[in-house]
């Protein structure tokens, strides 16, 4: 147990590590680029931020990043800095300004990436943490000992309302757990939020009728903060059971308002996520930036997927779920969403690295151009799953299951097509 | 007058520009990795977001980004896309979530920034904008016809709010325009904001009671929303004149519902920005960056200073300066902040750049730290800007002002300090 907030970096200086390490606890403490006045040693004493570590790693000719003073080598270094709670206190805004504010920018540094972030349980209990997690969601959907499968609504503009209760009635009869709204469709002219959530439950409520179940459907509120507020309130009051949000477009704080207002899981999609993390030497890791969602109140995270269509290796993927998966500072773990070109041919390989059923797998051209339809879509999804579950190699299980037969000719072959 | 939203993009790919502006429209709009049913011609011809343009630049040996799909060359290009208004509707989140949200993952890409937005009328007046922009600043402030002077609580951490009040008095008397909290200083436990908010202002208005002026002091409001609400509520109880805001921590609609709640200026404080922007292939430009902070309702805007501590050279922050200052869809420009490292040697240089005196120009240590004291120090400021603004060259005023000429002697050296 400790009362500091400890972050460690990944570092690039033109100067020796250890001094540039000083530099940034200076920045982001006591000092200023020149001694003033009224820092007393006292002050230095209580309130300066500590260099807990520094661990060199190699050099390099060319700097990562433009603009730092000094010429090569540039030297790779692991920081810890450390500074007192009492510092600043448990907004989880004035702690990103601490740990992650003007650091990115000191021309001591030619590279300065946020790699893992240790909180005081004083900080993680003054937030809400997720209302639901995983068990809470798995209640909601009544799905238990396997993923919870679900899709997007595909095409993600351009669907009516009616048009978009249509699709959710089929993918509702088509044995879906959850359905969610594509980060593009939230509450606009063509396709505004309450008509498209009357429809969809409409749907959801008469789909149930024949089936027995109702699925999660998350309503994509993102919007300004009255606005989300009162999306909130309105899913509430029509009978939904999700809200998705698309969190880094609307900020840390703005996540953690809805939490304080809803009585809804989250579904926490990240768009946007690829401009804080895609060059290695600035931004932050998926690790760090997973923990301050999950105290401001995410349910669900997503993580992107094995052999996605974006940018990102599977080992980051699997790192990112795991992340999701594992409990911090007594708080729960919550739902790592896996979804990016998603079909029947990952399962097997995503459920063999995980080792856990406690995941959303989520697909959307992988169910929506099924060649024989939604509901064969769906039926591949699951019968991937049974296999992997039950240890049963996944193109001997296809060999008496034709709609997984059909998706995994399908979609297999899709990374060679540009 | 449009209804289209345009944003263009600096672009890295190993496939032709073309098809990797395709591929980017497609994410963005109507499309996903594999033909889904309901893409309709209809929906594609009235949602599809259209490539605009496309300006091939150079070629690259190696990609400026990891895990793209393809191999050498890496084609830089240009590439203007455009979207119906209709698609998005106009919430700032939503917004980002199409013009900036998935687009950075694209394994079609090794390389993608968004340069610059154009927002059609129509989204522009849905926002409130600046509250009090330029002039309104200037009224409370009651400066005119030179740049507004101003600096910073520093220490940034560890003074009480006691202190922090004595330090207040002698910032007042010594003849500031204007004094704000360092962003390290928001609402912690060993300063928290409402006895610091009271000794302040019981200094400002004693001093103001000598000189005859106060000065505008932007106390740092960031937190949780309603911790900023609240905050904004006290603020404005006890007579403060001015609010400031980590922009980045609290988020766009953050930013927005403080403007909605408030009836002070609101001083945007950009720490975190260099994450978003430091590596050239990445991330966002200033341009498009303060565009969207102006409209959720900064009056004021960090553009950081010439000569600064970061690493951001000098056309870079007059060029962010200029587009603070450029008028957007009819709404006002609003005030660039120089602030780093500033003090009396930058003046000339800064007022010969921009050509303007509507700026905010902050010296922490700039004004702490000349030998001779803080009054000496607001003196070295106010000669520099009269020089300049009277045409008189900087060393030849100071041979007639010896509070110039010390800080020249003082601060001039500092950048070969390591």
């Amino acid at each position: 147990m400790t009362d500091r907030i400890r972050a460690r970096y990944l570092i690039e200086t033109p100067a020796s590590p250890a001094r540039a390490a000083a530099a940034m606890a200076g920045e982001q403490s006591t000092g200023t680029f020149i001694a003033v006045p009224g820092e007393t040693p006292e002050i230095h004493r209580r309130h300066a931020a500590r260099v807990e570590n520094v661990v060199e790693l190699d050099e390099h000719d060319e700097p990562a990043l433009p603009g730092s003073r000094g010429g090569s080598p540039f030297h790779r270094a692991e920081v810890e800095l450390s500074w007192p709670l009492e510092n600043v206190g448990t907004s989880l805004p004035n702690l990103l300004a601490t740990v992650a504010g003007n650091l990115f920018e000191l021309q001591q540094l030619s590279g300065i990436r946020l790699e893992t972030l240790g909180l005081p349980p004083e900080l993680s209990r003054a937030h809400p943490g997720p209302q639901f997690a995983i068990d809470g969601t798995r209640r909601i959907a009544d799905v238990w000992e396997r993923p919870i499968i679900g899709t997007i609504i595909k095409p993600s503009v351009g669907l009516t309302p009616e048009e978009t209760g249509l699709l959710a009635r089929t993918l509702s009869r088509a044995g879906l757990d959850f359905i969610k709204d594509d980060e593009l469709m939230a509450n606009s002219p063509h396709s505004p939020l309450e008509p498209r959530l009357a429809a969809v439950l409409a749907a959801l409520d008469d789909a149930a009728s024949e089936t027995g179940r109702m699925p999660l459907y998350a309503v994509n509120i993102t919007g300004e903060i009255d606005e989300m507020l009162a999306n909130v309130d309105r899913v509430a009051e029509m009978g939904g059971n999700c809200v998705m949000v698309s969190v880094n477009a609307v900020g840390i704080a703005g996540l953690r308002a809805v939490r304080q207002h809803s009585a809804l899981p989250i579904h926490a999609h990240r768009n946007g996520w690829g401009a804080l993390t895609r060059y290695p030497l600035l931004g932050y890791s998926y690790d760090v930036w997973q923990q301050l969602w999950r105290l401001a109140g995410a349910d669900h995270l997503h993580v992107n997927g094995l052999r996605n269509k974006f940018w990102e290796p599977d080992d980051s993927v699997l790192a990112s779920a795991r992340a999701v998966l594992a409990p911090i500072n007594g708080g729960p773990p919550v739902m790592p969403v896996f979804s990016s070109a998603q079909s029947a041919e990952q399962v097997a390989d995503t459920y063999q690295a995980l080792g856990s059923t406690d995941l959303m797998y989520i697909c959307g051209g992988g169910i929506l151009a099924h060649p024989d339809g939604v509901a064969a879509g769906v039926a591949s999804i699951r019968q991937a799953w049974d296999a992997a579950l039950g240890g049963v190699d996944l193109d001997e299980h296809a060999s008496t299951h034709p709609e997984l037969a059909t998706a995994l000719a399908t979609f297999r072959d899709r990374h060679d097509r540009s």
